[in-house]
């Protein structure tokens, strides 16, 4: 079906983000074609994925980031999620937003799992949500996860 | 009448929150018409209803999720009730959130009652919303809840 | 000089705000029509009263309200503001917000006196900015409240 | 070089905000002409200084309030803030936000000294602002404070 | 490839940051112009750069301030980031807010570093935005800080 998916990325994160987004995306979607955007920190992601959807013709994006572990660390996030949600309402394009905190896992190998696992489901997500309204409807309700496994549906 | 009504539900929810709004919605009001949209989770929310409201002609919408029981999780749905508001504040129509916080409940099956009283009673008020804004004034100040049963009205 | 004001409330509320605030303004304003909206929460107001003021002709809102006294109460108030102050912005009109906080007061008496009090002076507010600029100005900085007897002014 | 300065102020504060905004301008700026706007409370400000800015030509404004020393409060004047911000963002002119918070001084002495002073000093900062974008550079990390004295500039 | 920069500061800090910025900036990019814009404190910031981004032609611009160590200035930091993402959609342009937060140190000295170190690593950053949206590719992921060391990247 063709598309082209932005993938916006960040100096501070520990973790090259972008590198694995892209290559899942690849490997996932073979006409699907991946522009990328560094930027200093998370909030300068929302502009960064608004000129994506509107300079770069993507039809949607990844905003990849790895907030700090402290207070003003998550305040930071927190201001970038805003505004990662404020640029889907003005452009009508959905921004997958994958972030990991520092302070999710106590060791690197335990976070450095935990960006592989989010990042490759939610880029599978964003192809998804690629093909429409309805792509992702069999797994409403499921108690998907990405980071981390699912957890348990009810009923 | 006649309408038609969004429905926007998650993958991250442990209950099929987005079936249960739509057969409500069926067996009450045998004339309107239901568009579903799932996503991933409650922050990608937003931007679907705003699809749904504005690409997909739904005069109304209903937004289902189910944040999780940690701190980050409540920032998420903070944030994107913040975007459902805003969204409705963008398209001049009504966005019906549907929140069920994991940690209202301690077990599961009381869990799954919250679920199934919030969702039907507010599909029901979807409906009467559809119908304009006189509808509910008979419930005005009578402590109507959702997942709990109804308040004490004073005087 | 004619005029009409939009009164939005809710469904949650334990009290009738809707009904005090229009027979107020009906005995204070008699040549002031009011035209009402009752929406289930106080989340469903900012849209609610921008249609009253773009879809209505009214040319200010009252916004009613009951917080509940949890912490998820004590955020939907605030996001319930924001959105009204959005609201506010985009249509370059009033709105008076009238919250009354579930947990302000610890007998339900006292707390029918603050619905009372808060709900009565608001609406004569109301009027009162329907007039235009200039009308508050008497009471500027003389620590007016709404729900409680006035503060002292300094100096 | 003339010009118009918006004055916005409320019923709630316990200190005639206005009327010494007003007169601090008058004794600096000869040519400068103020417009008054009187709300109920901070909420009330920022569409109050939006149609200063829009309906009555000002080419700045002054928001002036007294946040009270409630968590309730503090929320309050969170949300004013925003919208002051927004509110410029939307015109592209300052808003110069004073207030005084309720609980910053434990006297009324001490709070009236604070009013003097920011009020005051805010007002020649306005008057600033409205020459241009270069007047206050000789300011620029000086550690200058409104409501109390200066700080230390470092280097 | 020339350009304009767009430097905001404030008043409030206790250091010429707008001084360090431009002088960072001409001597980096030699073809690159620098307009100063100084207000009184971090929430007048955000206005100020979309006034120099949309007024003055500059194609990217940074926001320099020192928020205080108190309550209150964490929260006028906050409202200040809320700003200046929502400035940055609106004109789909960069900007670097540079923030040293008054208590990050414990001494002048120390803070001074932070001043220094962040500010000029912030003005290289503004200069490969002003680039493009690959310049900084080759930093992505690579845990790089202002004010700091950097961090350990992972992998």
């Amino acid at each position: 079906m063709g598309g082209i998916i932005g993938i916006a990325d960040t100096m501070f994160a520990r973790y090259d983000m972008g590198a694995l987004a892209e290559r899942t995306i690849k490997d996932n979607g073979s006409d699907i074609r991946c522009i990328r955007y560094t930027v200093p920190g998370v909030k300068d992601l929302p502009v960064a994925c608004k000129k994506l959807l509107e300079e770069h013709d993507c039809q949607i994006a990844m905003a990849l980031g790895m907030p700090g572990g402290k207070d003003i660390d998550k305040t930071c996030a927190h201001e970038a999620s805003q505004g990662l949600i404020h640029t889907q309402l003005l452009t009508n394009k959905h921004i997958i937003e994958v972030f990991v905190h520092e302070d999710e896992r106590e060791t690197d190998k335990e976070l450095t799992k935990v960006f592989e696992d989010r990042i490759k489901k939610h880029a599978i997500n964003a192809l998804g949500l690629l093909k429409g309204k309805d792509e992702l409807r069999r797994y409403a309700g499921k108690g998907k996860r990405q980071g981390s496994k699912d957890a348990k549906s009810l009923g």
